[in-house]
């Protein structure tokens, strides 16, 4: 087809906004029980979206059901646009957020499961808007789950085609072979294990309020907590910081291998290359910050974070290790102690952490594991080859031959990742931050993380940037967690060209 | 052939200490004219140097002739490690520098081209002395010749052998059909640009000691200074200013082109890609720097080196600005003010330079600009890719379609190269540098530049580096100048595997 097909495209975008008003509507009822005045904004905007959606839909419901690529590419960055525009309206109907770029930036943190937030005393906000922040979180999950399932690998981004290719497919190995019905299964496993930590939270303590915030938020990668001091809050109940660790590393999992392991079939999930990777690398990471924690730290420092010297014990220690490198690893950004006093050899250890991400096939950001590991893999055989140029050896990844293009596509997104992460920082001083914090807020934006270092550390929040670099913030956010191409092409000037 | 010729490669080493002999030799009238007490060291590591490398040149010079790839690499290396620990000598024997880390620092970052000192007061140091510490730059600056026209188009490193490809070869437009008469010709353009910026020097007021100092700085792009302030000491006299801004361009130019611009064919050079990017790319920072300056700058503010508020005028700024960005673009290091204390804007835009570097085929280090535009052309392929991924466009520079394993050498390098600063940063934290410090010598040693960002700006130098941080640092300038793949294969297991 010559011409884009802007009837199904906009079609789409009214099927989404009604999804997300019937969602906003489920925040009213939380509302309601807590007498809130607020009830009446979140749903005017829940019906708001809703009509929106409706009339999109309705006038171009009898578009052509023809669907290329280059709809795609529009569909999936307009349609994160569509969600976070109309995600704003309960924050600004009720005045939660009156500025609207305070309420586009933490509405665009929680679809994009990012989880940096400008509010400065959440615990005062209404409960039913906290419920609606941590339910972004949650729906931006659910379509990190459909696109990395069904969309990406069809647009070809960034090798996604391979990495879930166990999951889609007519094979009798894969795991289902519509891709429809994959996503189903998927997001049942989704809903399930927020359900699962919910029930496992409220019963280790947590008020059922603050678990069902924070169960969505965990599943989801996302971040945003319901307390000030984030899962710090909780650091007298080592038990439910060990909750939330097991669920985000469950999160930054393969859904796929997820599946597999509650089907009973353990060994696909330690067959996977990168399932070890990570698994292993948490482990190593974790012991060699609960050494620093142990054995740098300056015994008289107190953290800003509630409880003073929460490292007081070696479990401590361990079990802050480990919160903090998994909530990084898999992009999560809750936080139970602030890394950046953890002597200034932690600090980059946990900033090196921020450029890996979790598995593909998660809801974690990032650039990875999974891509990290071709990349090292392809850097090994470049010294091989300097020795046998003749030589035709391909990168090897779960026992399979990887073909050339995607380990080309592979590298260009690390390289495109890094060129943008370093421009970006650039901006970002251009808008007002110092040099460690422009850096940190931009490859948590980018790596849809939260928390960074600097003036945005984890005691710190996105509040007190300008305006200019709070839409940057915004944009990193958006771009990262669509996998940067999905929205850049449509930046390029020949994406625009009739073929 | 199964083994490799170990003879070979230590008649080659002894030839290189023999020659690095001779040179110090070189130094010993300075020290005699100056009536130091240091002649009579000198002097003795001259001749043990010659010696040393006589009796290995002498025990293995009926050596077997062939030489393969894998002694090239051998050779390449330790040839560097054999001028840095002989290069030891003047500084050890005469006491100038005793400490052996300290030594081997100064004499790799010299050898290297990187210009990064561990001196204190280098004004207080004996003339003889200074000028074998220049003369380590000036001969690295000559090997780095032939090692990109004669030996890295050999090995395959990093896409070498198609950017010299305008070098050595046979057709009629080639500059010279045979190799060595090439490097013959580069090197006598390097000696007459030396003498010529000498005699510039000399003529706008520089002592003559100074004046031939400079220049060997200058001319390998290293940024050894005979001055505690670099060349901020000449604040007061513009004009040198001015004219190493002109010979550090010259420097970080492709060799091969500046031959062309001599021989009155300046059109070649203004078709070269590289050069354009690297002139006009120059122009604009240069252009944004002076605004930030003028704009961003406190002007109350004073800067530690010499002279207050070097900014006064809207030249000075202008000419502060462009001295700065060539001399971290050419990987020189010299400096006329301290770029740190220009805003964090300024100071992120020219951290952002230390990524860049020059050009291939001159003595300037880094990624270099060729590279750079590689990648980014790639990256643009990469979106049309998505969109026809069945078309086959190649990456087109100056005119021609880039090999495919050409291109993913190139990407292969960027990864490597980012993937080791952002590891080394790591290290150096561990021996003790913050944050800000440890990323700013990683990047600084790896890039052959010299001065950094945190404690070791350009006001600061790597004195207070803990001793394991030096010789951290001493391995990333040694990998950094032969570009990562020359020295790393040496470390892995499969080089040293009979075939």
């Amino acid at each position: 087809m010559k011409n884009l097909n802007f009837k199904i495209i906009v079609s789409f975008l009214g099927l989404t906004s009604m999804l997300n008003g019937f969602f906003m509507l489920i925040a009213v009822p939380f509302s309601i029980y807590y007498n809130e005045p607020e009830k009446l904004g979140i749903l005017q905007a829940g019906l708001t979206t809703i009509l929106l959606g409706f009339l999109l839909w309705f006038f171009n419901r009898k578009a052509k059901k023809n669907l290329g690529k280059k709809e795609g590419y529009i569909i999936v960055t307009l349609g994160w646009l569509m969600l976070s525009f109309t995600g704003t309206l309960p924050y600004v109907f009720t005045g939660a957020i009156p500025n609207f770029t305070n309420a586009f930036f933490e509405t665009i943190s929680g679809y994009s499961t990012t989880g940096s937030s400008i509010l400065t005393d959440i615990e005062s906000m209404p409960k039913g808007i906290l419920f609606w922040r941590s339910a972004t979180h949650w729906i931006g999950g659910m379509g990190i789950i459909v696109l990395t399932v069904a969309i990406l690998p069809l647009l070809g981004i960034g090798g996604m085609q391979l990495f879930m290719a166990e999951a889609p497919g007519p094979s009798a190995d894969k795991m289902h072979p519509r891709i429809t019905e994959t996503a189903k299964r998927l997001w049942l496993i989704y809903f399930s294990l927020t359900f699962v930590e919910f029930f496992l939270l409220k019963f280790a303590g947590m008020t059922w309020f603050d678990a069902i915030n924070h169960a969505m938020a965990t599943m989801s990668t996302g971040g945003f907590s319901t307390k000030n001091a984030s899962m710090a809050h909780y650091n007298g109940m080592p038990i439910i910081q060990y909750i939330v660790t097991a669920f985000m590393f469950i999160a930054g999992t393969n859904f796929v291998l997820t599946y597999f392991a509650l089907k009973g079939k353990i060994y696909k999930v330690f067959k996977s290359e990168e399932f070890k990777y990570y698994f292993f690398g948490v482990i190593g990471t974790t012991l060699i910050i609960t050494l620093i924690i142990i054995n740098f730290q300056d015994p008289n420092l107190v953290t800003t974070i509630d409880h003073p010297k929460p490292w007081g014990s070696n479990e401590s220690a361990f079990r802050h290790a480990a919160f903090q490198v998994v909530s990084v690893l898999t992009t999560t950004g809750f936080v139970t102690a602030d890394f950046t006093m953890w002597s200034s050899l932690a600090t980059m250890i946990m900033f090196s952490l921020f450029f890996i991400g979790g598995s593909a096939g998660s809801t974690s950001g990032g650039v990875k594991i999974v891509r990290h590991i071709i990349i090292i893999k392809n850097s090994v055989l470049e010294f091989k080859k300097l020795l046998h140029p003749n030589a035709i050896i391909p990168v090897r990844y779960d026992g399979q031959g990887i073909p050339k293009n995607i380990v080309f596509n592979i590298l260009s997104f690390f390289v495109l990742y890094m060129g943008i992460f370093i421009i970006s920082s650039v901006i970002l001083s251009l808008f007002g931050l110092d040099f460690q914090s422009a850096m940190g807020a931009a490859t948590s934006s980018l790596g849809n993380i939260g928390p960074a270092i600097g003036s945005v550390s984890p005691v710190d929040n996105f509040n007190h940037l300008s305006i200019p670099a709070k839409w940057m913030c915004s944009f990193l956010m958006l771009i990262g967690r669509l996998e940067l191409f999905t929205v850049l092409i449509l930046l390029t000037p020949f994406f625009w060209r009739k073929n």
